[in-house]
Parts: structure tokens; sequence; C-alpha cells
């Protein structure tokens, strides 16, 4: 089936430094007209780096929309737009944010934190082979460096502690695609 | 560590019908100002309906923000704002969109989308013992419900070929609950 719904309109609402919102009007399968609102957000990375003694490195943060502080892989936008490579940034963010650099990066897919209305795209990866060095925050940026065990990260996900997106998605796919594996003991 | 954002002033941009947007400065940690783009949004439900055969039934939608036809668990928003019961409007999405009532739903915690810039909260169900019925979809909405079994939706999460976040979301915490297992055959 074609569900395919065809732009009639699309206007401005607001076009910030990060995010732009718009409201569209639409063409649907059955011909009637529909309104939408669209949120239009750069991308970003996230980046699940994972030790040879099978311990998870998370970053603590607080995160402004919540007004919590929440336990999170590092991540960051795609500053230079959506064509900036993801791999790049990737291995930028890791360092920023944590200091350690990977000697091998597994790409975990990309993923649609809310495709109701949002745009943005997550690349995930999976950093391996770590080797420690000095983190660079931004300026701005409180972060606190996190190592827990893999299974405490996953019981923190079942418990329902553990509530980021991008985390738990980086998590599943290393787990289905066996880079978890051999950690268990 | 308290890491805590103080919120100084705040400046809505945009006010749609289901986002808005604000921009706002804030107090950091080391008395520094800063500036945050937030959108709010009303929040909604994710409901993963497993079958006695080991099967979970799956909406195939145009989502319009990407331009693509999307796999994804049946789910909505919280139509009557965040006060609104997640548990009473899960059950009514799995209704409209596939048809299907549960005699058991398993919550399954709530993730945060994209915690960066967006108020989202996605509350997350399992539902079991299901019984099925006429759907009963929104005007202007058009599904296609999907039957596939439990191995098949982990193999296309671990491909990337199925990209939705809600989706791997609530399959990860079913399959670390336990609500997955004795299916695989």
């Amino acid at each position: 089936m074609d569900f395919t719904e065809k732009t009639l309109t699309q206007e401005y609402q607001f076009k910030g430094r990060i995010i732009k919102c718009r409201t569209d009007t639409a063409l649907l399968p059955d011909g009637t007209e529909c309104y939408r609102e669209v949120c239009e957000h750069p991308g970003g990375v996230g980046v699940l780096p994972i030790t040879k003694e099978g311990e998870v490195i998370l970053v603590r943060q607080f995160r402004y929309p919540y007004g919590e502080t929440l336990l999170e892989i590092p991540a960051g936008k795609l500053d230079h737009g959506p064509d900036e490579d993801p791999a790049g940034c990737a291995v930028r963010e890791l360092k920023e944010e944590t200091g350690f650099t990977a000697g091998r990066m597994v790409a975990l897919g990309k993923s649609y934190p809310s495709p109701g209305f949002l745009t943005e795209i997550l690349h995930a990866y999976c950093a391996l082979d770590l080797v420690p060095g000095e983190s660079q925050p931004d300026e701005g940026e409180f972060v606190e460096v996190v190592r827990l065990p893999i299974r405490e990260v996953e019981r923190q996900i079942a418990s329902g502690e553990l509530c980021d997106g991008k985390t738990m998605i980086a998590m599943y796919r290393a787990r289905l695609l066996g880079l978890l594996d051999g950690f268990d003991h």
C-alpha cells in the first residue's frame, strides 16, 4: 500500500539555533488535506563505549527540558549539519566527554526518536579497544563520567531507572549483534 | 555533583496544536548564563502486543517528517495532555490501530526520546492475552497491521532495517523482563 503524503504548503514558524519548526499542509492518500507540525533537528550521534572488563562508560548530566540529571551514553549533535560525517562526530564526542579514544568503532545503525513530528536521526556506535585520556568538555558542558558493568546497565534499563532512549537502543543493538557477549560472569 | 540549571527567562516562540517551542536562558552551575531551546510535547504511549504464538503486532505507516513508511508498535500521543492516564491511552491506541484488546498490560516504563531539547515522555506497555476485533482508525490515519515473529523483529532491529526508537525500547525492556522468553523455536 502506498500511504505517501504530498506536501502542499510549508511555513516556518520558528528558526532557532538548533531546531526549526514548520507547519505544513499535505495531501493524504484519500485526497483529503491534513495539517502537520514538523520539528527539524540536525541529528546526532550516540556512542556506547565498552571496556575490555565489560563496563559501560556513561555520562551523568543535567537535562534542562526535564529538570533532571540523567545517565546516558556520550552523545552530541551533528553541529555542522546533516552532511557532517556521523562517525567523525562520534569519535569527537567520545573524546570530549570521556577522554577515551576507541581502537574500533562498530556502527549500530540509525534510529528515529519520535517519528510523528521530528526529523532527528540518531546514529549509534559501539566503541571498543578503548584508550583513556583527558576529557575536553565544551564550555558550559558539565558531565560526570560513570563506569558501570553491562549487567548493572541492563538492570537499570529493565527497572525503568535508566530512561534515555538512545542509550537503550545502542545497548539493545549491541546485545543483538553479540558485542556484549562474553562479559557476563 | 549538583549540575542543576536554574531558569532565568523563558519566551514562547511557537505554540502549535501539538508542540510548543521556547527559548530560555538559564544559570549554569559555574554561575554563567546559557541559552536553551526547548520543544514541549504532550507525551505519548507505545504498545508492544505479543500474541501467544510469539508474534509481534506492528503497524506500517507513512511518517511525514522523514517522508518514509516505517514499521512501529502501535502508539499515540496523550491527546488530553500530560495528565491523561497513559495506561488508558495505551488500551485505546491498541484498539484503534489494530483492533486488539489485551487481557493483560505490563508496564515497560517511561523513556526520553531526545533529552537535549525535548520534553516528551514515552510510556511503553506490553499487551498480552490478546483478543482480536475491529480496528477503529482515526480520520486521516492510514495504518497497515503487520504480524511478525519476535525473532524477525529482532533481526530487523539488529540489521538496522527497523529504526523506530520506541519499538526498540519496548522490545528491549520486554526482553530483559523475560516477557519474550519461551517463544524462540
